[in-house]
């Protein structure tokens, strides 16, 4: 269970820490579940009950939680749950019959996109939605070659864990992906737009060098596992022009910045003023209940759809469709994501005002939060940021870190979080903060 | 929307025959889903309700479901949606946080399996567990050819996709990927076991002669899609042998046998008395709630599993994990796997019994039933079965049709199918045929 190459993993040497309960839990769970799985913290927890920004483990503690985007409207949303149980007490079948509520939510998920991107195709999680990517990006160019940045994380099918570098070196790239930094506003310092689109020019060549033609450049428009880039705004413009030059498509991989997280927009893509080829989601789009989808142009859809069938048994079920369109709801009702934004704004200058000097960026967009975590030589300093991750986790409250140096805060909180939770986590982190600096 | 390598599928030619309503819902899918859907019926059908082994259109009119297998406890069945509710309303979370319920499920679930087959992969699709077993089966035997029948069906991610051959020419099966012959008694009229061994063997050989070592055979073990296939019981014991000998694995494919459909026993290849190394599973699983798996031997998993990790955000979830636990109740409190042998028993008989020419064979295990449709010469008529599919579709009785000739029905009701329901299908299915034939 021990995996160097996964930031904020719990490790064999963590086992006697625990308390004897736990003990028994992990083993159980080593003797029962495939050795593929891996818990977080030094400490795992425990959670019995959820509700909106809140977990609670056994004894009744209540953690904080910053990290779990998934139920984004908030843990246990009753409207979402509502849906969910109304719609499966009626009917939940599949989509090859027909049926008016998957239309109507299809309709109202386009109306949010750019008006090019007007067709769906709904799977049931993100890595499914972006393997289908790939092979509409396939029909649609001839092409076989990847462009991924290097800490990319897309998912885990074959397909598509072939170019999701994060999941570690024991994990093999395909032989058709090539990987790009990712654009760093705070490392590079210089115009990150410019120097991101010539090194996928770079790649194009490559691939190309070696009889590839590129298929695609696929970046989460977040860059969630790279360590949460999302400025300057616009960054991403230059890159997506270049890989259209060379006859491929650009994709948004809206799987963690979608849905009204960053803020600013209902998709990170947005930010950058771009429209993709192909967009895909998941995460949040049913707060928890298995949905995703790839959207797209249906000129890009057609060469493979045409040709090939593609049918998700669960995917854009009525049940599934009920708590999409729950989370819609939430967040326009609620203005979830205006709220992203302001909580974001107030909780990234309250981080910054901690003037802790181990702090060496905050950044990110509406409630998707990196801090960068660097050494007094501004260094970065993983070994301190996974002391805080736990620091964190003993003072309930959630988080993890990400990015190539593993020294980057993620702060992800469901989109409900709001002022006061922002002050409660300001205060926790400049004290663990304080304890370990 | 035409699509002639997939059977029972609606197609443009039949457009003009739909009410205006039925054309407006079906413009409206080819205006906002992508390409690659496909309705089911030269006259699609609509539901908005479903109880049991019923569904009900806008009209209120009750069909008799003889074909969907996922809502395997009954449509919208009371104690799986309060299960879900339940959990729902308290927490869903993810595998990363320990959940003892997620431990009681697992250890449920491989008491069901032989003692060897002891560890979990939980994952949203019966795709993604077949996609994970394809990469454990390349880290354990480091091949990379794999064998399936003719016309399987294993899923839809892009790996999955390439042994997928039942997806149709357009969608290309891998270098690395050999087909053989279904064993089919009706047809073969021989040792079956022995012919499909040794045609696997003639696959392994094929793999080695260029240079790809065999990294499994999976087979759908009742071979849903070339044509259902049961009989005789232990036909598969001799290719399983093959394929290990050749130092590849043998792999389950339980997806639509698995859950106590057969009526024998909880999985399908019990029936042919063997132990797989892997085993996949999925569809009835959450009877609709997304969930499915990947089990096998520790040691199977243990090379993939200890140096690559696996996560997926919805699988294996609190809520998910309840649904599962509630089918497992429902198949066990009401005894719906000997129910299914004993209703099927009875359907088979009673079909065999209505006499018709046409029927060339009535075969299967428990509620998964195959009817091969023949032409005066004793040879496949797909045309007459895709009158029989569409015929007992207006006479509100659902079932499709399978096979490498497009002539077998494909009878595959909820579990909790009766001998009323038993007796319905058979008189409607005798009257369909007397009109057709």
């Amino acid at each position: 269970m021990n995996d160097k190459a996964m930031i904020n993993a719990f490790g064999q040497a963590d086992f006697s820490r625990l308390s004897a309960a736990e003990q028994a839990l992990v083993a159980r769970r080593e003797r029962v579940l495939g050795p593929a799985y891996r818990l977080f913290y030094e400490r795992p927890v425990e959670f019995v009950r959820g509700e909106g920004t809140w977990l609670f483990d056994r004894d009744g503690e209540a953690y904080l939680d910053a990290y779990n985007n998934v139920a984004s409207v908030g843990h246990a949303n009753p409207r979402v749950v509502a849906a969910m149980t109304d719609q499966a007490a009626r009917l939940n079948t599949h989509t090859r019959y027909l049926n008016e509520g998957l239309l109507d939510y299809a309709e109202r998920l386009v109306a949010t996109l750019p008006s090019e991107l007007s067709q769906v195709t709904f799977t049931c999680t993100g890595s499914e939605a972006n393997d289908l990517a790939w092979r509409v990006a396939r029909a649609r160019t001839g092409g076989t070659g990847i462009i991924v940045t290097s800490l990319a994380y897309h998912g885990v099918t074959d397909a598509v864990a072939a170019y999701s570098p994060s999941l570690g070196a024991a994990s093999p790239l395909g032989a058709h992906v090539r990987t790009v930094s990712a654009p760093s506003l705070y490392r590079q310092r210089d115009d990150v737009g410019a120097r991101f689109a010539a090194d996928v020019r770079a790649a194009i060549a490559d691939l190309q060098r070696h009889g590839l033609h590129p298929a695609m450049l696929i970046v989460d428009t977040i860059f969630s596992s790279d360590g949460v880039l999302a400025d300057p705004p616009g960054f991403l413009t230059e890159a997506a022009a270049a890989i259209r030059e060379a006859g491929g498509l650009f994709v948004a991989d809206e799987v963690q910045p979608g849905f009204g997280r960053t803020g600013d927009a209902m998709w990170g893509f947005a930010r950058h003023g771009l429209v993709p080829d192909l967009v895909t989601m998941g995460k949040p789009m049913g707060n928890g209940y298995p949905v995703a989808a790839l959207v797209g142009r249906p000129d890009v859809l057609a060469p493979f759809g045409q040709n090939i069938r593609y049918f998700n048994t669960y995917g854009g079920t009525p049940v599934a469709i009920a708590a999409a369109g729950a989370v819609l709801d939430e967040i326009e009702e609620r203005n979830l994501m205006l709220s992203a934004q302001a909580v974001g704004r107030l909780l990234r200058g309250d981080i910054a005002a901690i003037g802790n000097a181990a702090i060496g960026d905050v950044r990110g967009a509406g409630l998707f939060i990196g801090v960068e975590i660097v050494g007094p030589d501004g260094e970065p300093d993983a070994v301190l940021t996974g002391r805080i991750v736990n620091g964190m986790r003993e003072r309930r409250v959630l988080i993890s870190a990400s990015g190539p140096s593993a020294n980057v805060l993620k702060i992800r909180p469901p989109m409900v979080f709001d002022a006061g939770n922002a002050e409660q986590f300001t205060a926790t982190l400049a004290q663990v903060l304080k304890e370990n600096t």
